[in-house]
């Protein structure tokens, strides 16, 4: 046995939305979850971590990021969606090297651990760069090549090269996985999403897109097709896939009906929604049809945290706060949207604490504000947590996060280099 | 010269909404910031703080909470509101002692010193408690009793003659306030409002009150009295004092110019309203209509955090998804929010970095992850912090929060004092 946590208060998923606390003891090996429950022997454990006063989760599974963009962090707040967008962002993202891509991503890898997130699908350019952060830091990651262009222009062909080239270099990796990443309909043609599309279902691979994050998109896919994106995706035959879509936050009733039909995975991203001007999801409705919902943070640049304890207490609050509802979204399915169905549209085999399954723990401290007094732990995980309250954090059977300190060193040097890419960047004027 | 904090990034307000950070020295005498510019000679001061990768912020202000119900964090959530406050939060605060209440204070005075918040508007019970505990904790507060009943039942004239009592008995007392404090419109009656708000300009004192909170409270003043909350107590005459409005989560465009009119103060708890479905505050009214908006976060029992850091975050980033918008509330005027105007509606002479207001301050450590890299502080501290990144908070001159932890001698046997509270409550039973 590689490690045990002794005596600690670990949260155990009952059902959908569900959840209890128990006091026991977590067997890790190999990797795994191999037991669960009180008097194990440490005679046989390599390393045992006292867990009193600790309460073990499984960790977060951030669902949509782009996280070398994470030098871009308070680049350009407050500004209309397309000066933002192709005045302020994009200039300076062209000015972003693959080195810079590599300690970008190392510092958002840093961030998403030290807040309790073991795992994250993340989507666009430098995937290389980014798979080595990811492994350097000791996340897991399902890395998607964002895929623009066409069959025969704009560099799709050699775009979705390089992604393919990825997965075969890469392979071996046990903390990473794959997912083909057509940007958005509007970045790409319908035969290019076909080719993609035919060529994950080939190699049952998952499919990672943009989908209805802005009314743009919306008003100008109805002008050109006839139809919604989420429709357009249909007809395409696209959903045939496993899918998981970021945003679906300007959807019709109807989308979400197709949604739901097709069993395609949603990756919120409110914060970043909301802060882009994009408007509020519609959780209560896509929540009813049955969807599987995630949560993703959107990048720095937009959210501007890697946190993504910021949208567990937000998809619950603010889906209260619309429907004027007390009782909807729960903190306990928000909780699930965090980590079980998170793990479940990445297909990874974390999100619950359990044995088999992967040993992607996080340790938080009950002696935190947010757990004083302890009369609800998935309460106070859902609305009074912020990630701070992380002491440890286990990914794959390793130590990442130790005493709430990151265990790679040199933490305030990659801060500094991080820093210094941005000397290149034209900040924000206000 | 009592404290000099040297080479300090210092969040400097240059005009309403506008903020510019500098590199500087401050010097703080007597509870007072008596200078900020670079190169103070060191010489003469009693203690010198190494500012340098610090961000020294004014000390946030909570303008509505009930710290004493510390002690009820997470207690029953995700219920209906009448279940939520009739069953199971009332029949359990019932069961607080004043020394419960001093513990239960204590403990949320401390979780608001550690996430940056110097100053409090309280409301309610246990005023004497509370004073204690701010004192001990040593945070800046503004107490109001709760005056419930009418002038000549229900108890009305004894509550309001211990808000008298307690303003004496702590009148000598730099860091306590006091405000009058009729609870709400449904609690009272206009005779008891009346005389209070006669006995507050008398007395030159502020009047806090709940206000418009839930749409109930809205159809049941219209149903009895012929007109809104707002319209109520501007017949009455109320807004003829200094006041302070908790809430106006549900308020009509009538309600609003007065409230503008009359220079009423509103304090939002954007979370609590959305937590207990009463709604999202119209932000972008109120703050067109140019209204001093301030923060609260209301109690730990319907928030279920202290953290002013996440209304903070929550004004601007909800204001921009209900109205898809990307540019309003900017980072700037949320700022303003949590500080200068929290300060303005107290008349307190705190809420920004400067010469002769109070030695509120607060050190953010610039190598959070929040901070990093440095592109835009303003928008990290609105966006991207989370109260976590506090290291050192002074208040009234003196250090409280000193390497990121409470001054304050056994903040464990303290969390132990309170959970200890919680066995006599009936829990959550979900």
């Amino acid at each position: 046995m590689d490690i045990l946590i002794k005596n600690v208060t670990a949260l155990v998923r009952t059902g959908a939305g569900k959840y209890e606390t128990k006091t026991t003891d977590i067997a890790v090996e190999s990797g795994r979850i191999v037991d669960i429950r009180s008097g194990i022997d440490p005679a046989g454990a390599k390393k045992v971590i006292d867990g009193s006063f600790k309460l073990a989760i499984p960790g977060l599974i951030n669902c949509h990021t782009h996280v070398y963009m994470t030098c871009l962090r308070s680049l350009a707040d407050d500004l209309p969606f397309t000066e933002w967008l192709f005045d302020r962002i994009m200039p300076n993202e062209d000015k972003i090297t693959p080195g810079d891509a590599y300690y970008s991503s190392l510092l958002g890898c840093t961030e998403m651990l030290r807040t309790g997130t073991t795992a994250f699908l993340e989507m666009h350019m430098f995937e290389g760069a980014i798979a080595r952060a990811a492994l350097k830091a000791g996340i897991r990651c399902v890395l998607s090549r964002g895929l623009t262009g066409t069959l025969t222009a704009d560099g799709g062909m050699r775009r979705l090269e390089e992604a393919q080239r990825e997965m075969r270099d890469f392979s071996g990796e046990e903390l990473l996985g794959f997912a083909f990443g057509p940007h958005a309909i509007y970045t790409t043609d319908a035969g290019y999403i076909k080719h993609i599309a035919e060529l994950a279902r080939k190699n049952d691979v998952l499919l990672h897109i943009h989908l209805s994050e802005s009314l743009t998109e919306m008003n100008d896919c109805i002008k050109k097709n006839g139809c919604t994106p989420v429709e357009y995706l249909d007809k395409l035959g696209v959903f045939e896939n496993r899918v998981i879509a970021a945003h679906c936050a300007n959807v019709t009733d109807n989308d979400i009906r197709i949604l739901a039909d097709r069993k395609v995975n949603v990756a919120l991203n409110i914060r970043s929604n909301m802060k882009l001007g994009n408007g509020i999801p519609p959780v209560a409705k896509l929540f009813d049809a049955g969807i599987n919902l995630c949560l993703g943070t959107d990048s720095a640049a937009s959210n501007n945290s890697l946190d993504l304890f910021n949208e567990l207490a937000a998809v619950s609050l603010i889906t209260k706060g619309v429907e004027r509802s007390s009782v909807k979204i729960t903190a306990g399915q928000a909780l699930d949207m965090a980590t079980y169905n998170g793990a479940k549209a990445l297909g990874l085999e974390s999100g619950e604490l359990a044995a088999g399954k992967n040993a992607d723990i996080v340790l938080m401290d009950l002696y935190g504000h947010a757990f004083v007094p302890r009369n609800d732990l998935v309460s106070s995980l859902a609305y009074s947590a912020n990630g701070s309250e992380t002491d440890t954090v286990i990914v794959n059977g390793k130590i990442v996060v130790k005493n709430s300190k990151i265990v790679l060193k040199g933490m305030r040097k990659l801060a500094d280099r991080v820093s210094k890419i941005t000397e290149k960047f034209e900040v924000n004027a206000k």
